[in-house]
């Protein structure tokens, strides 16, 4: 500051309050920004920004993630959170500013999906614990089994938002590489139910990561079901589409650049998806000689090169790189796992732009099954592999739902749609536009939300067709039901006028049922089984067998046996084709009962003539 | 950083990409944060922040505001801004820092309502700009008659977070005191309405302030119509039960207090509401010797400590000396003159406290006249005296109105309201919880809620008493209206049967329905007006007369009689008590017209015997 002309007016009084406001302050006094704003989310936040940033650095060097989350109780409202990964570790020289300076970070300026991207959220959770606890956070990390493992216990100097260590230690570690953290904060734990819901839908887009918790002793483990590391998302260059003026200004001045660079070579050498060819072409048009040196360019004559990149045309940046979509089949198996619905189909849009930015939306919808008949659809948001778990009412994600006409579909709708729907949409971009820093919501961009309807719509289509088959199938059934409740009448009329012994209609039935008909029947001493496929796919399916008699004698043989206190089970597996029929027998009463696995309850037929 | 091991694991490759983030850069990444998501809102949340700051300078000082506002088409799709005040101005030295520099200001470390307070917003509408248009901005300030004015042009170092000064130049300047700033951007003004209904809300709540706006050429004037400046809200200090223990440690530590100082001493000086009594109960309740020097306490006996003034009873924070509500009379009156509702009613609470920051809500209901009877109620809602005018849907003050039962109050409702109904919401705080940056909406605080709640439900069973006498009287009069439609035929059957000429049944008809009754009669070149009073209330109203008669030698004289054309018009002003009434008369045919003013059209019924 520059010594003042003596005179007090009141701009000087107003002056003395005038000060830099460091960012940690400012966060600290609005952690509501950062979901930190009540006790009973702040569990949740810190094990998010935790568990963000080790699925990261696991996805860097492509790990198969391992990850153990312990949540306990110490005294009334104070809870300590570790959260351990098997990453890369991080070196001892960066710990300090990892985890104790607010807007520190690896990702910020990388145009490619992750998880974390500000550098504010774990330091922003050792913030909250040292501001409602008072206590330092503990970090554990070793990069690997040459080295030893470095403990620090830090916070964070709010004033200057820089690092306070209170002490780094070398020790020993059981782990080769990984990073734990132990954090002791004030909270309520009333959000349990979220937590775990928290961690299954995070497996369900990371099915490559294994989660382990402790909750106070209560164990649960997230099984991975894929053992396939993640591909790394690469790093791009910025696509001129979304480059501004103001940053093209600074690219243009960066230091490292050297000075003589041509405006040609410049366009070539440091966007996306420009050629020498379209680089001409954004010279011409801009009528800029193209050997100019960029340190001779005035504003003029950049905003025309700025117009002239935005006016060609230039294919969208490269999606497949930089982005790492879950896939419509993992979507679909990730559903069909945890919710296990009647019908599931998931949808890929492929990768648009809003702003430079690559965008790919994937949604999914289950419908029926395990899933909740009443009430509103149940909505799973992600971005970029991170579930949405708060302000879903001010997401994009439920506008663009919410505003599909659901009738259209044949459902009835309230906001979202009503009835047993599960309706999961992930956005995956290299810069997803969160409403907030809490990364609780996605804010509505047109492009985002256009996306998402698309992709919504034709799994609405896909439903509509699921549904009006189902319909279709159930009335040919109610058809085929009412023509078998006359067949054994018939049968029985026909026997009669003939005078010959009623005979066994249910393979009848069967048939027109298109079932699969399983059969156990006794004549003099001998019990038959059988199984008959009229259903119009080859199966593999089970016949349980539970008898007094001696299974294990049965010809063919079944593939298990087992006697306990007189009482057989046995097993055989069978592969019938259309059409196509079993048969086993074996000496003995029949008494016991039978039972079809490997098909649906609807599909099978099970006809015991000898207990029934 | 200390050198590392040379050993090259996966953590020392991605540790190379490890950086600080300035804030300037995290903001221009996210911009959408702080208001500028669209080119769209560029302009108005510009024009906000730089009239917000004005407000605040001239609230400071209490000089009674005067702004002025250009918005100036520069060519396709690039705008300048201009917003001028007459506030205090800003010393040369810190005006780089204030529009330069992002999270600098006087108001984030002080307890008390402002509508700025993180520093951020305007210099954010100084990056975005330098980002669109590549332009510095500038900046033109004097704070006295006995200093030149100063003039720069800046811009942010982005990286730095630090400004970029272009030029500085003293200058003249018409103003004595006063600040200009100048802006050049990218926009598409389609906001045209939103940003005078910005304008008109602001006057609304700051009656103090004149704003002139020049859009391109079109003039528009928000007169003040209160001319008493706003009270200056008082800093505090921080209330007990709002300090967390990490601040408390923070607190003790600062450098500035006496390291000697006592418990005792540091509770009665640092805080709101600790009298020596309580400071001395808070150190018995913590078992801590009130004579220890602060600097001897370690985190076991801070805990206690801050346990202790948790739950000493300490009263609500002082809210007259630091908030500055708009209180009820001026709600109310602002509502009227934007409005002109049948009705309009404003409830203020009294002050409450959440996390230790005392807020004040305030409501207002306004119902029918010139509001649109169709469709959802009209919700204005406000922080700090600001509109807030984008995200209404994330935002706690619709929450709570959607969450009331309006049947209750006799309206139906589509999560607001439906009808005529205007719904003002005033929140003001020393820390008025924001969603994001931009300030749009208030988060759900639960305390606000419940006040929010309280408020509007006060006025909604106002409105329902409202609305009951309303059509109670409605009844009557129709029950009137019936008897009136009776008396001009019982008057011709009684004057009939008297044989007598029917009688002048109107006097009885206006007393009946407690009307004002103008009459206009004409008898032998004479020509008699009266006007009597049958309301219950006192009148001054006025009687207009058009005639080709000579009103000007009409007795009593009229106030007003103008000729032209040999068209006369006369106006007679009256003061009428109840059941009062007043006559005049004059020569000639009594053509023409006469009519009440002053009193509404249900109120009058205007009788012309000659005419009709």
């Amino acid at each position: 500051m520059t010594p003042e002309a003596p005179m007090q007016t009141p701009a000087h009084q107003l002056a003395r309050d005038h000060r830099t406001i460091s960012i940690a302050e400012f966060f600290e006094k609005n952690r509501h920004l950062l979901g930190f704003d009540s006790p009973t989310r702040g569990i949740i936040t810190t094990v998010k920004e935790a568990v963000d940033n080790a699925l990261d650095a696991c996805e860097e060097v492509e790990i198969l993630p391992d990850i153990f989350i312990g949540v306990h109780k110490l005294s009334d409202g104070l809870y300590k959170i570790i959260v351990e990964d098997n990453g890369p570790g991080i070196l001892a020289s960066h710990i300090p500013f990892v985890f104790g300076k607010i807007l520190y970070g690896s990702r910020f300026h990388q145009i490619r999906q992750s998880r974390g991207q500000q550098g504010i959220g774990i330091s922003a959770a050792v913030l909250y614990a040292q501001l409602t606890s008072g206590q330092p956070t503990q970090i554990i990390s070793r990069c690997s089994y040459h080295e030893p493992a470095h403990e620090f216990l830090l916070g964070i100097d709010t004033e200057a938002n820089e690092p306070n260590i209170v002490s780094h230690t070398e020790r020993e570690w059981e782990r080769a590489h990984g990073t734990r953290i132990e954090i002791t904060l004030k909270a309520t734990f009333s959000a349990r139910k979220r937590l775990i819901e928290y961690l299954a839908y995070s497996s369900v887009v990371n099915p490559h990561t294994r989660i382990t918790l402790d909750l106070d002793g209560e164990h649960m483990v997230f099984e991975r079901t894929d053992h396939e590391p993640i591909k790394k998302a690469e790093s791009i260059k910025p696509h001129p589409h979304g480059t501004e003026l103001g940053r093209l200004q600074r690219m243009i001045a960066h230091k490292e650049l050297p000075k003589h660079m041509t405006i040609h070579a410049f366009l070539v050498d440091q966007f996306s998806k420009i050629g020498i060819k379209t680089a001409d072409e954004i010279c011409i048009h801009a009528q800029i000689e193209k050997n100019t040196p960029i340190s001779h360019l005035d504003l003029a004559t950049l905003t025309a090169l700025h117009a002239a990149m935005q006016q060609a045309k230039i294919p969208p940046p490269n999606a497949q790189a930089c982005l790492s979509p879950i896939t419509e089949d993992q979507i679909r198996q990730g559903i069909l796992k945890e919710f296990n619905p009647d019908f599931a189909s998931a949808k890929a849009r492929t990768a648009i732009v809003y702003a430079g930015h690559p965008v790919v939306v994937e949604a999914a919808l289950g419908y029926g099954g395990s899933l909740e008949a009443e009430g509103q659809a149940k909505l799973l948001r992600f971005a970029n592999r991170v579930p949405l778990m708060y302000q879903q009412g001010a997401c994009i994600i439920t506008g663009a739902i919410s505003a599909i006409n659901w009738r259209n579909y044949g459902l009835s709708q309230q906001g979202l749609p009503l009835g047993p729907i599960l309706l999961l949409v992930h956005v995956a971009s290299t810069n997803v536009p969160f409403t907030s820093e809490s990364k609780d919501a996605i804010a509505a961009v047109p492009e985002i939300e256009k996306e998402i309807t698309l992709a919504v719509q034709e799994l609405g289509r896909e439903l509509k067709l699921f549904l009006s088959r189902r319909d279709k199938m159930r009335q040919s059934d109610e058809r085929a039901q009412a023509i078998c409740s006359f067949i054994p009448d018939i049968a029985q009329k026909v026997a009669e006028t003939l005078e010959r012994p009623v005979p066994d209609t249910s393979p009848i039935e069967g048939r027109i049922l298109k079932r699969v008909v399983a059969k156990k029947q006794y004549r003099d001493g001998t019990v038959y089984l059988s199984v008959s496929n009229y259903t119009s796919t080859e199966l593999d399916i089970s016949i349980y067998c539970f008898s007094s008699d001696n299974l294990s004698l049965a010809s063919p043989k079944p593939v298990y046996c087992d006697e306990s206190d007189g009482e057989y089970t046995a097993v055989w597996n069978l592969h019938l084709a259309c059409g196509e029929k079993w048969s086993a027998e074996f000496l003995g009463t029949g008494d016991g009962t039978i039972d079809l696995r490997g098909t649906s309850d609807e599909q099978k037929v099970v006809i015991d003539h000898v207990s029934s």
